[in-house]
């Protein structure tokens, strides 16, 4: 097979199926997303065993515990998977929605009004449930999709878009609107993300190695985050209580996801009072602390930090904590060394914490509350299709909004320009 | 000199001068983009002397009359340019605005609020003003701006690039937040274009070839259109006489833009009425056909058009010109060989001007208004830094507006993701 050849049709057959999505009216597209729900669960047995082949195909090539378990469709992973469809099928649809009126002087009207992106393209890894995920966000908001996953799930998510359409089709979605990619060498994926005039977007969901390649090839815009280094940075005015809380919940809530916290900044002001209890609940909590000499003096357990640590995403529980000279420091290290992802004060002082709103230039900023927040679900998106740290067309959590695009239609009686 | 650490220099500069833009409130960018238009205007005689340096150069190089008309910066051309800086200091301020505002069932506030891009950089040719234009936009945006002009202009830009820095530092504007690339190697543009962590957005402004380069060297977002191929549909259902007065205004009255019609689309029930009335026109304003089989047997004097024309923007006094059948084939004509910009439909028929406005996939889509009208000033933005073609980030003329991001800004009480 030739994969330029293969992908460049692909990329034609989304062009026309996207024209045909854009058109169809809000109930359609929620008929369809039902309907790939009962697609799904008609044809359960079927993806279970393609699981099945994937799982024995990763064990036998010595794939490790915790990347099996993402690979494995449970019972409950597939519940949660058809019942996310019907979440979808139930939101708000933002297409059609106007955005802006005007009437100019001379008459003319117009409008700024939502329309679909056209042709959505993501590339993810392991988790086979984000095929239906990020097939339902496109399809509701009236894109064609086309998906490309890891190789270690291909028979899965196979099962599953196959699934998709045909559920899909019994309520008139248009055959290419759902597209899987089969081939699993890498030149696809460089081929994909080449389609400009056809693909108007693609998203990579993953490791950082994955993201970096995307862009690399990419000739279309990518909606990426590279990684979260966030952060939580302690005032001298918060209460240490609190503080500890937000701490904890932030990184041990769920370490390996971009929004856990990964460094720690503490106000030299209250490095006396505060570090000696973050190293009693690092104790506890089995967190390794990484720190700067101050932190080494107060928490003997700490090991010394570079200025790798700095910039790393550990994803699991290690910290790094820093000492600063007060909240400027603090936005200085957030904004040299953070991924501008999520990054938290806490503090009882109004004015440093407005000022860590304003100049921390993250996606999202949180004043004593939790980083874990930054999700489309916790946002009251109803889902999410990923997490942008980009300034460019979204920014923060994605939904269905961010899959969509806008146009100007203007009406009139003959309007001439002068 | 090394271009490469030259280039670096300035996006570490610009991103250090972001970061002092972005928190400065309204009325000191107001003051600092007036004291850019105070500045030209300090330093006019040193503007008009490299000016002059320039078109002499151009002149010796053997520049043709029209490009050096653009070149030229006349007495009229100098006031409009402080005349735009004056009316940008006057625009509202998007910066600050809060987009939406939610409490969430656990109590935090989410607040979704416009920032600045951050670095914008601008690659553009021939005429000077577009630099006093693009840097006041961006600095009354908040934005850092780096500019990069064509070699052509590269003394006169300077000149100007100089004078507005001169005038902002009078109000505070910090240093780095107006640099002029003056390396007018070819290279410093694809190293620019890929300071992917240092510059937020490229905007290329200019001929397509220059577009198409900067698309192939980007690692990061591109604002951009490549080229404006605009469609004028009469249809059955028109008003004829209302139809040649939108045809000859989108043709004719300004051929060289972008947003200038360069193919005529006629319902093939009225070819028989129609066409002739086309042929009269275009004999009379001097504008040269190329039509399909149909066209030229009502219109003799058309050339054959061959496929090329359909995808042709001519920027001048030619039109090709075709015969479909009714407004299906003419959305499909349009979406297969136009470029996404702007196109009008000329009827009395409701369902098919709604048929026309929802599939056209352009930026701008009108129902009995000239094409001519996409542009930021006409859809009262005040001003406008190019038009996008693109359905990322922003489509069709871009404004301040466009030239924002967001940030998700959170406020709580300790909560924590359970």
């Amino acid at each position: 097979m030739n994969i330029k050849t293969y992908i460049h049709d692909i990329g034609v057959k989304a062009l026309a199926a996207s024209r045909k999505m854009a058109v169809l009216a809000t109930r359609q597209k929620v008929a369809i997303v039902k309907a790939m729900a009962d697609g799904l669960e008609a044809r359960r047995e079927e993806i279970i065993a393609a699981n099945k082949a994937d799982l024995e195909a990763a064990a036998a090539a010595g794939m490790s515990g915790p990347m099996l378990d993402r690979l494995t469709l449970t019972d409950a992973r597939f519940r949660a998977m058809t019942e996310g469809l019907r979440t979808v099928a139930a939101l708000p649809d933002p297409v059609g929605k106007v955005i802006k009126r005007t009437t100019r002087p001379n008459g003319m009207r117009i409008e700024k009004r939502r329309v679909p992106l056209g042709v959505v393209a993501i590339i993810f890894e392991s988790r086979p449930n984000v095929t239906a995920d990020a097939a339902s966000l496109c399809i509701k908001t009236g894109n064609a999709v086309i998906l490309r996953g890891g190789k270690e799930a291909v028979r899965s998510n196979k099962a599953i878009a196959d699934a998709l359409q045909a559920g899909g089709a019994e309520k008139g979605m248009p055959q290419d609107a759902v597209q899987f990619i089969e081939v699993t060498d890498h030149k696809a994926v460089n081929e994909l993300v080449g389609l400009a005039g056809y693909v108007d977007v693609v998203i990579p969901r993953g490791g950082e190695r994955l993201v970096r390649a995307v862009v690399e090839h990419a000739r279309i815009p990518v909606l990426k985050h590279y990684k979260g280094v966030c952060h939580v940075y302690v005032d001298k005015k918060a209460r240490q209580a609190q503080a500890l809380k937000i701490l904890d919940n932030a990184k041990c809530q769920r370490p390996s996801t971009c929004n856990a916290a990964e460094t720690l900044l503490v106000d030299r002001a209250i490095a006396k009072t505060f570090l000696p209890k973050v190293g009693a609940w690092a104790a506890k909590k089995g967190v390794a602390l990484r720190g700067d000499e101050t932190v080494r003096e107060y928490v003997p357990a700490a090991l010394p930090a570079t200025e790798e640590d700095w910039y790393a995403e550990y994803l699991s529980l290690t910290l790094a904590v820093r000492v600063v000279d007060g909240v400027g420091e603090a936005i200085d290290h957030i904004n040299t060394f953070g991924s501008h992802h999520s990054d938290a004060i806490v503090t009882e002082d109004a004015a440093a914490a407005e000022r860590f709103l304003d100049e921390v230039d993250s996606a999202a900023v949180y004043h004593n509350v939790s980083t874990r927040f930054t999700d489309g679900g916790e946002f009251g998106m109803g889902a999410e299709m990923g997490v942008s740290t980009d300034k460019f067309h979204a920014r923060g959590p994605m939904g269905l909004e961010e899959l969509t695009s806008y146009k100007w239609v203007v009406r009139g009686e003959g309007q001439l320009r002068g």
